[in-house]
């Protein structure tokens, strides 16, 4: 095997632990040095790629590498560009391969969600065909935790455990002021489509009347009147109600409820957040006082409470994706196998890229309860594993030291390119 | 000096913390059973006292009590109730003796903020009048770090360094996908007078170009064209924007920028939502495509990323308040004293609190940027010191675990009270 140097590319919405993926593939293609020349990473990631904008991680130390393992967001810059089908877009698969041939890239290792693997599943397919292979293995990442075949996702165990400490934290503090103050709190959490986040934090409850009470989740059509009397009883009972809410869940007709017409208080238009629209119904509904939160990006960016468990696994298909390559496979991904749940265990095993491109993995139906609002103890078993163990980064000065890479450019060879 | 039991009480708005003063109040009290009998609680706090409401502490085990030092919330309750002033309240001062009297309490330990210091202060004074004199100490607390003669509130320490980690981590987020997505990050944090914990976000910023880019503080008034200028510059600059906004900043005209519409017991505005406020605005304006965090109660909450220091000295105060009480003091407040910032030395002092009660502590001026906009070297050297170290409760099943008492109820001796 002639020696190739290889491209690795961060795509997508980044997490708290996709740069432990890139240090999965850095230090594992640096123990490999016979076979792997250098690692290029795209600078903000395909986009990188395509205007050769490449940079050259051996000018990285040991040391800076290292630190990417507790590094939130993505140190080569990410984006959000999706490859058309090759048939309106043969010219930027040209330039990919174009690119890859003017630095002797052999592997192509793109870290990101199904958008990526599908581009991922093209690029090994159209090279191919165009007369220059690549080994093309996709390293999966996505909070949605939607991927198929794959266990889980890298990403979604550290915004699971943030949401579930989150839930739990908030709620201690609403119920020893409830008597007299707030008795309604209401988390905004991520989830467009599928409702993975919002149920871990179901997690918190562990007991009877252990919070969140409620969560809405984007599979359940939102019924207000059965919610309300939900809530209702809730607070009289506990005394107080706290509520995990997605910010894709939908009502009747479908439509999200973020974006349904609400209006603050003084009638102007609600400037967007499922939250303070859940929070302003309760109040006008049942008259009890609330306050909300909406997470946000603090959620999938909360390296400081980071799940081990998601580090580890991140880590490894970073690592393995590499093994992959070295083993000379192509149009992979590597996949967490669950060998069991109690206690936890899991191995990477390997996922055929034609499988995973653009098919999306939505809850089990049984993972919601029957009335809707929480999660099933079948969706605990699967979703415990994955928040378990802390991995906290170091802090200097009672902050976390996170590295930002030196991201030095590859000089280029080619002429410019525009996307 | 006959032995009197004590009686302990929350008061205000909960912090991560505060339950690590009612473990130093509780531990300390423990270990003087010969002077200090048993410690009751109010539950939800005055209120608790004025309804005889108590809770009896000792039926806690001694693990349950450690194990407040890292609990947030309130662990007996809180409430926010202020006693009026003596003129218009003569009947709840006198129930209150008359509470104090039955369950023979020499002690009052009151945990709260600049309202309850006042209530703590008048408790002691009318007692004496009553002629069944109390020796009442107040246990500072406070997220707003409003609190004057004490160097820095505890409960503060631990939503400044939430507030640091968590812009940090965000701003990561954003710089790595600012190329093709999101250019701005709007969070906002509490701070409805002061802008105390606006500016601890700053401490995020240790070097040119580092998040948050641009603070906005309830002190300074809110200048829209000087404003969306520094966002173009900042964007421009560094290709993305990630501010940190205080719930309580104002336009010229004095008006909060956001009102929820809402009033708390206290007919204070019940704020919240000023963040959508400035993203929509830098929207319409420049154009810049946004994402906003409201941090609310889990700013305030966040034990698991509290500052050792913050929860040191929550410990301290709730101790010397012990050892104050063992001395016969009477109306002081342990009061934390900066004896330097590098390193960082501090002692418990004493406050007197007729100088404590209703006096609140701004931002000195030289804390704030001559452009208003972030916060000086000065204020750096103040803040830092108070979010070092990190202070982790123990996990279980990936969760923290934080403990509920039992709270069991001392036997009423007296007729019921109306509140």
């Amino acid at each position: 095997m002639a020696k190739k140097n290889a491209l690795y590319a961060q795509s997508g919405g980044v997490t708290a632990v996709i740069n432990a993926s890139a240090c999965g593939v850095i230090e594992t293609a640096r123990k490999h040095k016979n076979k792997i020349g250098k690692v290029y990473a795209g600078r903000n990631g395909i986009i990188g790629a395509l205007t050769e904008d490449l940079i050259d991680t051996t000018k990285e130390s040991a040391k800076s590498i290292a630190a990417l393992r507790y590094t939130p967001s993505g140190a080569f810059g990410s984006c959000r560009y999706k490859l058309k089908g090759l048939e309106q877009n043969q010219r930027e698969y040209a330039r990919l391969i174009e690119v890859f041939e003017a630095h002797n890239i052999g592997y192509f290792f793109y870290n990101g969600g199904g958008d990526s693997a599908d581009t991922c599943h093209k690029v090994s397919q159209i090279s191919e065909a165009m007369g220059y292979p690549i080994q093309a293995i996709h390293v999966p990442k996505t909070v949605d935790n939607d991927l198929p075949i794959t266990d889980n996702c890298p990403g979604f165990g550290s915004v699971a455990k943030y949401v579930a400490v989150s839930i739990r934290e908030a709620a201690f503090d609403v119920a020893s002021m409830a008597k007299t103050s707030t008795k309604i709190f209401v988390l905004e959490v991520m989830g467009r489509h599928a409702g993975w986040i919002a149920a871990a934090g179901g997690l918190a409850a562990e007991k009877d009347g252990d919070a969140p009470h409620i969560i809405l989740f984007p599979e359940v059509r939102f019924d207000e009147a059965k919610f309300l009397d939900k809530v209702d009883k809730t607070v009289k009972k506990f005394g107080y109600c706290a509520l995990v809410v997605s910010e894709g869940v939908r009502n009747q007709e479908g439509q999200f409820l973020a974006e349904a017409g609400g209006k603050d208080a003084f009638g102007h238009a609600q400037l967007g957040g499922v939250a303070p629209v859940i929070a302003n119904l309760i109040k006008s509904k049942l008259g009890y006082k609330y306050h909300w939160a909406v997470a946000d990006y603090l959620q999938r960016a909360a390296r400081h409470i980071a799940s081990k468990t998601d580090v580890d696994q991140a880590y490894a298909v970073g690592k393995a994706a590499v093994e992959f390559a070295l083993k000379g496979k192509n149009a992979v991904m590597p996949a967490i196998v669950r060998k069991s749940s109690k206690p936890y265990k899991w191995a990477i095993g390997e996922a055929d890229l034609s499988k995973v491109a653009n098919v999306e993995k939505f809850m089990p139906e049984n993972y919601i309860t029957k009335d809707g609002f929480h999660i099933t103890q079948k969706c605990r078993e699967y979703l415990e594993p994955l928040i378990k163990g802390e991995d906290y980064p170091p802090y200097k000065n009672g902050l976390p030291q996170y590295v930002t890479l030196k991201n030095v450019a590859v000089k280029k060879k080619l002429k410019d390119f525009t996307i």
